[in-house]
């Protein structure tokens, strides 16, 4: 496997299609698993985290999943391609630092990716295009049972699956809808979710992960614990507020093409001609203006371009990636560039 | 003479050629004369009004240019029309109000314009493309020596030509050139070249005339006083100062296209991006965006359309031009929208 290889095709989230794609971008589903009888990741010594790689990759070799998968050492990654994976939520920027003993096995079309030896010895990830919670979880459920027979989880029968963060405790699960909402934003709305979202349980971030702040309206929400509750309770949750959710952005939507046409319609041409246009472009203005161009899209006032070109660019935009394809490293205001170059070219602008 | 047709058709001074018409817009000899014998307009009674009128209307008949020049008596003028004239540059806003005994001579290119009962009886302008101080001069001279022939101007042996205010007296002569000055803006020098303008006797107003400032990057350089100097001196002071603040500019350009290409190229085509793209625009945002591209168009970045599309752009986006070419009646917000079409539409955008 070439990891520089996975640039040139569109990952299977990134399509743009799935069950509301218009303003949800992608379903992700992860679970945390440990090894029963082994020290937690950070509390083991160096010949315990290889013990726990190599049992983990034995009792993946056994899957029948395995076989559509590859296998990367970490420490046999460089640096820039770590990078790669981590821009493409193939993996945590954790994973990516002390890489000694730590694995990741990820599928070519990159819905399915495990990391071995993160905070916790398995978390098995799948991250799927559009709203696709209940799809997501049946995946990751046969997953995490093929593999339980391979091997024996830590459990315990009052807290549940045991994990290395006590906020993964239980169900060790994390379900986290990627969304894009420009017309709550525009119409200041968006902080009337964050505390319906804070009092149901979740929790909401941008689109680059933990710590990253919301911009250019997209927002992850997710369930904030995995313990007291069952699988099934924490994916309903989400899901019915998720809905919700939606079904406002949507109203809004309508609102604005009904009554805010011409101000809608300038924002978002504005916005297509600036990234057809500049020659030096920062990665939080694109992921601005690419907002405004994909609700376009949406709403059917561009129609030379599809949502994927613009999930795609989301991801190609991003350092690493911008590095990659040019086989070559670049200083911030280079990078602004090429930026600038791949987006313009992207989108046939001059 | 159907006004509206002036529209339809690009003025002479607004082709975008002449010497140094990179830098230089147009250059507009004017001169002020008044009947001997009659009390100025501002103090004269109706009767008075109407005889300068007449009589400066009789002997502008007995010219030779008379035959390809056509006559506008003001009263007779709609508003819109009267506003439209204004816009282009051929009479000054006060000929607009209080029509009554007011009346305009111009030629169908637009080079040539007359006004009659101004605050003088007669104003006498020549506006042409590019910087052409001394061909505007000889033109203006030659109609002022056969109008001579006809008529007694007030004339004093100690003053020189009489005029309703005094900063006109003497020559009666305001030579303006209206200068792009997009490089020494972006460098800060313009205060630089403010100072040293009012120390040479000059003055500096914004693109729409007097009381307007610069915007866009548009700058309209005159003589400020018309005494105690020949024409000559005037003329010659004048062009020398410009032809300073030209190669300043140049200098200047030069200096952007090594040392700043990128943020340069990249203002440049965002700019002209966003004219192409815009659904709503106001005309202060219009005329910065038209700067930046007549930049790109001089320096070569910019090579589908050429500079005259542009200056007719600044003419065109006014509000009477725009209600005129669309023969309805705008609020301002609809002029944003209207403007935005008609630039979209003029720079080939979508």
């Amino acid at each position: 496997m070439e990891i520089g290889n996975l640039i040139k095709r569109k990952s299977e989230w990134l399509r743009g299609e799935g069950p509301k794609s218009n303003i949800v971008m992608s379903t992700r589903i992860r679970i945390a698993r440990n090894l029963d009888g082994h020290m937690f990741f950070d509390w083991a010594n160096d010949k315990q985290r290889k013990e726990t790689l190599e049992n983990g990759i034995a009792a993946l070799k056994k899957c029948s999943f395995f076989k559509k998968t590859f296998l990367l050492k970490m420490k046999n990654v460089s640096e820039l391609d770590r990078e790669l994976l981590v821009e493409r939520h193939l993996m945590s920027r954790e994973h990516a630092v002390d890489v000694k003993h730590k694995g990741l096995v990820m599928e070519d079309r990159e819905v399915l990716s495990i990391m071995l030896n993160e905070e916790d010895h398995l978390r098995l990830q799948v991250l799927r295009s559009g709203f696709n919670i209940m799809e997501g979880w049946r995946m990751i459920d046969e997953i995490d049972t093929e593999l339980g027979e391979h091997l024996t989880f830590a459990y315990s029968s009052k807290f549940g699956y045991l994990t290395s963060c006590p906020t993964n405790t239980g169900t060790g699960l994390r379900a986290s809808v990627m969304l894009h909402l420009p017309a709550l934003q525009v119409t200041d709305q968006v902080p009337n979710v964050y505390e319906a979202i804070s009092k149901l349980g979740l929790t909401i971030r941008g689109f680059y992960g933990e710590g990253t702040e919301a911009s250019g309206n997209f927002f992850q929400i997710s369930n904030q614990v995995a313990l007291g509750y069952s699988e099934m309770d924490i994916l309903d949750n989400l899901e019915r507020v998720i809905n919700k959710i939606i079904a406002r952005e949507e109203d809004t939507r309508d609102y604005l093409v009904k009554n805010k046409k011409q101000e809608t319609a300038d924002n978002i041409f504005r916005s297509y001609g600036t990234l057809k246009s500049a020659r030096v472009i920062t990665s939080r203005e694109t992921i601005i203006l690419l907002s405004a161009v994909r609700l376009g899209v949406d709403l059917g006032l561009i129609k030379d371009i599809d949502t994927g070109i613009i999930n795609e660019l989301l991801l190609l935009m991003q350092p690493a990636h911008l590095q990659k394809m040019n086989d070559k490293e670049f200083t911030p205001s280079e990078r602004d560039m090429k930026r600038a170059d791949l987006v313009r070219e992207r989108l046939g602008g001059e």
